[in-house]
This record gives structure tokens, C-alpha cells and sequence, in this order.
């Protein structure tokens, strides 16, 4: 099952639910966005009751008029121009992990961590799936394609089967990320929270039809040309690991969001290094998820060097 | 003027304001929280009416009969005998600063930083002036005495002006920390980021009543023992400082916190090391707002050593 976040010809956003990337047809489901609908315990009865009917009505798109529509929600929005936004547009907690990709933990020397490197970032940083991002003050604007993990209810202390059976479903992220910023401390955070810069989706697939662990391919490119490839099965630190660790001190609850940590072949580890530049169309895209795909609006301070940088 | 929140013996809460700690009562307001209170922009006119109105029926406790009783709230809660919760109970952000007491910083011999250390922490980190702080799982439980700055009108991209006309006020926190989780990384949020650890209150003094960069006594006490003792005009980065670097990358609006760092004497700082143990009390007080007062529930994992550490 796929649930997403349309955004409305009326400027509203609606939850949707598909039954896997080969239909033709969302079906509106009766809540703001997954957050909302997610936060009902009864969330996947009516999912599904409404994509049964909407099979019922037919696969078409506008108003459906099939069996049982004065309570099951019916309205399709066709799948090839639904305009998605991210999929929880407010999470309570967006928690981020760092090095997590073995191969790329390897290929720079390090040893494999003991524990999961963690850091916080607010609901502010999301964006859509296919938004442009604009960043005024930074020269050094990178990218990092990640798996991002969405919580589907309440875990606290939880172990590891708890936090399988907690996990939601998986979708796509980029922790764009403004380095000069970042380097300015030993904390990242005030390279990572800048508003309206995580785009995440394009839409959740369900636990049950997926599974990260077993091994997704993950792609970063720009404007085309790949600059990240990996796979999910190189994570340290798995979901369901991440999860658990996390809960450990802070409970997590439905649409709560861990981001899992990126691959190699980010702008920083680069030789020379390279950073995205104004009109780039940075491209995320994990096997059996989706993509997003956002072109850049940068404005550096002013004298600072173009997007590349011999170092 | 305060503004406070306050537990009601229903079990809920309600936004309060008094003149200043000398008033005998608290006025309540029509608003579950001081967050909730000062998303409307004509707060402080309805604050300053209840005030006079309260004034005006008397400073006795229990439901206002006075003058305008049907528009402006004259309702009172005894000073001596109100439970105040923290004043903002869900901040959409709560940004922390590190490293930012310049008498701490020269006599650990580093720089004074060019830029302030941030990190995040989420809403859930929150609890009373007066709650009890419950943690399983960490050995090492430290202090961190706090000046807190509450936002309380939007400010994005902001001057060092525009921050001074953005803050609403001050209160006392405590960023107590979790010493053992937070060095097992780089990034200190695991130690930060324990759900109801980060007592906030008494109450808001707002900036028109108080102004820390002129210097207000900030202290830290065990079971009555002093152990940290500075002024807020040793911070390094300002209130106004920190809200106007954090607004170049993340919007600020009313109710969001920063809390500015803590001066010297910490645990972690001690020479033996000392952490908490269950059942003393942490007592942060800063001159002209008032004190946090928190006795420690503690469970350390097995087989860890008591609070003190020979190293």
C-alpha cells in the first residue's frame, strides 16, 4: 500500500492511499495529510475499504458514485498529475542519523560505530517531493540522498521486534545540507535545519510490500549525472535498529520520521569538492519507493566562489 | 509583567499573568497555555485588561466579580499556592546553544567562539518548575543551569534589532544531560533529548521588566550546595544574538524557546567528575525571574557506578 499527501486544486492537502505504484488512480482519503489520517488507530480499515470501493466505482478519477459511497471515501485523483506534497507535513520529531553506510564508512577508513550518530531537526525543514529549494547564505549547499523511516504508533523503550512492528513504511528524503554552515561548529544542526530544505517523499510504501533491509538501491544524481549509489542494505544501523536506539530515550509516535544517514558520493568527499549550483535538478531515488526531484534556488553571500572548489 | 502557566485542580492547564513577583495572585487567562495565549497578537492588551480588572475587584483568590467581569477575565489563583507548569508546554522549536559563558570558556583556555554551537531538542524534553526528573538508563546525569529566551513574534532573516522587538521574555532552565549517552557520538543530542529532563519556568518575565545583558545572577545548587555561579552578562552570544543567527536559516514565532548555554561547574567539568543520584534535588535560580526546583529520579543500568566517578 503507497499513502501520500496531494496537494488540492483548492490549495488544501488531502491523504491518499494507492494500492502500489501501478495504479492509475490515488483515492482522497478523509484527513489533511498521512499524519492526520496515521493518527487514527483505524487508519488501514478505512484505506483499505476505500480502495476496495474504489475498485468497486471503477478506476476513473472525480467523484465516486460506486456501492457503499455514503461511507467509504471514493474520490480518485488520477496518478499520472497528482501533485504530491510531503507525505507528514508536520512531524512531532524529525530525527536524523550520520554515518551509516557501511561501504561508505569503509572507503573512508573509519571504524564501524558502536552507536548511531543522531542529531534533531524541526518539522520547518520539509519540503515537497518535487519543490524547488531556495537557500539564501550559503555557498556550500551538498546533497544527501537517504532512506527516511516513518513511525506508524506509539513506541517507548522499544526493542527491536517492537520497533519492526511500530515502523510504518519506508519513502524517500535528501538532507540537503549547507556545509559552510555546518563547519562552523562541532553540532550540525545549523547546517541541516534550514527551512523548507528536506524534501521528502514522494509517498510512503507500507512495511508490509517493502523491505529496506533486504536491499534497495539508492541514487542521488544531478541534473542527470549520478553522484550517489548505494544500496540499503549497507546500513550500520537498520529501521528497525534506529527505532529501537532512539526510543530508548524519547518516545516516537505515529508520523515521527528517522531519517537513516546517507551513502558515499556526497559533494564534501568529492576532489576536488563540488557543491549544487543555482537551476540544478538534484534527483533522489530509492527501488520500489520513488523519487523526488527539486531544482535548487541558491543564493550565496555575496563574494563567495562559485559551486565547485579546488581544495 | 509574568506570564505563567498554571495546573488547575481539573486536571488541565490555563495561561496566567501577574505584575510582577510581589502580586499576591495570579490572573488567569482564556488560553491553555502561554503558547496558545500569545499566538494572539492582542495578548498583551488582553493580559494588561485582566490585570486592571483584577485589580480593580481585588486581589482576593476565586472567581472575579469585579468591574467588566463579563468581558475581561478576573479570575485568581493565590500566588503562594499555584502549581505552575512550564509556560509553553509544545514550542514548535527549541533551539539550544552550547558552549556561550565567557568566564567558563577562558578558564577551560579556548577561544571565544566566532560562532554560537547549536542543537535541537523536541517539545516532549519539557517538564515543570517543580516536577520530578525520571531517567532509566544513563550513569552520568549532569546540570546545566540555563537563561532561557522565549520568542514571541515571527522573525525570520532577522537583525540584531528585529530580534531585541521579537523576544517576549525570560525564564530559568535546566538542560540536564545525559553525559554517558551524549559522548558515545559527536553530535550531543541522544544526551539532550530524554523525554521530560529540561525543566522550564517558573514563569515568562517579559523584556520590558528585565534585561539579562545588563546581568542577572544565574545558579545552580545540589541539595543546597552550590555548585555553578555566574551572570548572563558573561554570554558570549546575546538573547538577541542567538534569536537573529537562528532566524537566518529557520523562522522563529511566539513560543518558540533558545536556551543560551550554561556557565562553568558542571559535573562534567568536576575534578572527580560528580554526576546526580536519585533523590537530590536540582535547584536553578536566576535573579528577577525566579527557580526551578527538581529532585531526580534516577535508575542507572546495571552494573554502573554511583554518581561519582574518580578519573
Amino acid at each position: 500500500m503507497h499513502l501520500g499527501t496531494i496537494r488540492t486544486t483548492a490549495g488544501g492537502t488531502r491523504a491518499a492511499v494507492r494500492e502500489n505504484e501501478h495504479a492509475a488512480s490515488w483515492t482522497l482519503l478523509d484527513a489533511a495529510d498521512v499524519g492526520e489520517l496515521i493518527a487514527d488507530p483505524g487508519w488501514r480499515e478505512r484505506a483499505e475499504a476505500a480502495l476496495a470501493a474504489a475498485a468497486g466505482a471503477g478506476s476513473g478519477s472525480g467523484s465516486g458514485t460506486g456501492i457503499d459511497a455514503a461511507t467509504v471515501d471514493t474520490e480518485t485523483v488520477d496518478a499520472a498529475t497528482a501533485l504530491l506534497a510531503a507525505p507528514v507535513l508536520r512531524p512531532a520529531k524529525l530525527v536524523c542519523c550520520g554515518l551509516n553506510y557501511h561501504d561508505h564508512i569503509v572507503e573512508t577508513g573509519r571504524d564501524i560505530p558502536e552507536y548511531p550518530t543522531l542529531f534533531a531537526k524541526f518539522a520547518d525543514t520539509i519540503t515537497d517531493p518535487l519543490a524547488d529549494i531556495e537557500i539564501e547564505g550559503s555557498a556550500k549547499v551538498d546533497w544527501e540522498a537517504e532512506l527516511a523511516v516513518v513511525v506508524g504508533s506509539r513506541i517507548r523503550r522499544g526493542s527491536k521486534a517492537d520497533a519492526e512492528a511500530a515502523i510504518l513504511g519506508y519513502t524517500v528524503a535528501n538532507d540537503v545540507s549547507c556545509r559552510d554552515w555546518q563547519a562552523r561548529t562541532l553540532q550540525w544542526f545549523q547546517g541541516k535545519a534550514w527551512d523548507r530544505t528536506t524534501p521528502i517523499g514522494p509517498a510512503i510504501v507500507t512495511a508490509d510490500a517493502i523491505s529496506p533491509k533486504d536491499g534497495l538501491a539508492i541514487r542521488g544524481e544531478i541534473d542527470g549525472e549520478t553522484m550517489q549509489e548505494s544500496n540499503t542494505r549497507e546500513l550500520v544501523f537498520d529501521a528497525a535498529d534506529l527505532v529501537a536506539y532512539v526510543s530508548q530515550f524519547t518516545e516516537l509516535g505515529p508520523g515521527d520520521i528517522v531519517l537513516t544517514g546517507t551513502p558515499g558520493g556526497v559533494g564534501l568527499g568529492l576532489r576536488p569538492q563540488r557543491w549544487l549550483r543555482d537551476g540544478e535538478t538534484l534527483t533522489t531515488t530509492i527501488e520500489g519507493i520513488g523519487a523526488l526531484s527539486n531544482t535548487m534556488r541558491l543564493t550565496p553571500p555575496a563574494g563567495a566562489p562559485e559551486g565547485e572548489e579546488r581544495s
